[in-house]
């Protein structure tokens, strides 16, 4: 059994909701079945939209503490900061890159066109992603990705609620009327308010790909 | 605001909800105004209750772990490991006594007899603690203990459901009825079956008094 690095904070909900998701994933009789993860939740990473270079170097600096701290493998419950992967692979471990392994499970099910829930940074490395695996994203309208935003701002804020649950939804069903065969959730804020019967094509949540391919990593 | 140290993983759900505790409680309009967590969640913690030496040693390393990975404030969301807080205090960060707050504020109601739910080691703790503030613990019987360490277990085997819950609320029925004016959930797996409106008395949730205590210190 492999130790698991996390860096976290990028929110602290999804963080933990990350957390959560790799314990259920872990089949365990007991306490000492689960997976040893030794994380840094550090919610004042800069700003990864308007000091991307500050957030690198931190973001590096965890990693390398993370790695002195008994880290084995690396991952970090946050789309957006994976700009930064280059940085945190510096430290010298594997790391699980979860925008790559959320565009190869999203394709699984056979969809050419796949439609993107991200941030702008999020949705550029998915642009990537999906175009390596062949296949065409989906993109909010420019009205809708503002509107995105305010709603992730709003889960960050701790609002977690109804009318934050219809918006996503109604984010999730543009995407659908766009001509998307699947939603890809890029950001772990939106597990928080959508669940996969709120869509109706596959839903691939990002933080869920990732815990179950940590699980996998450390098992 | 100071970055808290959190010794994890008896059991990793417990901490989990510990740290969606301590989130809860932080008032947050964003990001970057949570607490800063470095965490070791080992749930390979040798045993508590059969190997007390090695538990202790693995704790203390874990301590000073955290410290060099940042931690100013060690706090540690299981009660019946803080019989080892000697050994994690020698690492030479402040540690909050779990036992110690808890019961401190289960007496803020003016209760002078009170129940604990814990374990065989956090009972004993409990005893201590209680004593020191004056207050008469109640203890569950013989049968009732061990039947709150099979519910316990199989909260750590991934069982909340409907059974589990009403064992443990007849099991803090079983405190009041032997003349208990306030319940201690005094072990973190407590609160994952049992809420404040199960229980007839007012109940006390160590994982609750743990987290309010934490952001009162690192804010």
């Amino acid at each position: 059994m492999k130790t698991l690095g996390v860096l976290g904070g990028m929110g602290p909900a999804a963080t933990v909701a990350f957390l959560a998701r790799v314990q259920a994933l872990t089949p365990a009789k007991g306490d000492e079945d689960h997976i040893r993860v030794v994380m840094d939740m550090n919610p004042q990473v800069p700003n990864r939209h308007t000091q991307p270079e500050a957030a690198g170097r931190t973001l590096g600096e965890m990693a390398v503490r993370l790695r002195e701290a008994g880290a084995e493998v690396l991952a970090m419950p946050c789309n957006t900061a994976h700009a930064h992967a280059a940085a945190i692979r510096a430290a010298g471990l594997p790391f699980i890159d979860m925008v790559a392994e959320t565009a190869k499970a999203a394709k699984t099910g056979g969809a050419t066109r796949i439609g993107v829930l991200a941030t702008p940074g999020g949705e550029a490395l998915y642009a990537k992603a999906l175009a390596a695996e062949g296949v065409e994203m989906v993109r909010l309208s420019e009205a809708d990705r503002a509107r995105f935003m305010t709603v992730v701002f709003g889960v960050k804020a701790g609002d977690v609620g109804l009318e934050q649950r219809a918006a996503m939804r109604e984010l999730a069903a543009a995407l659908v009327a766009a001509g998307a065969q699947g939603v890809i959730g890029g950001c772990t804020e939106v597990p928080l308010l959508l669940d996969t019967d709120d869509v109706v094509v596959p839903l691939t949540d990002s933080a869920e790909v990732l815990a179950r391919v940590c699980v996998e990593a450390c098992l």
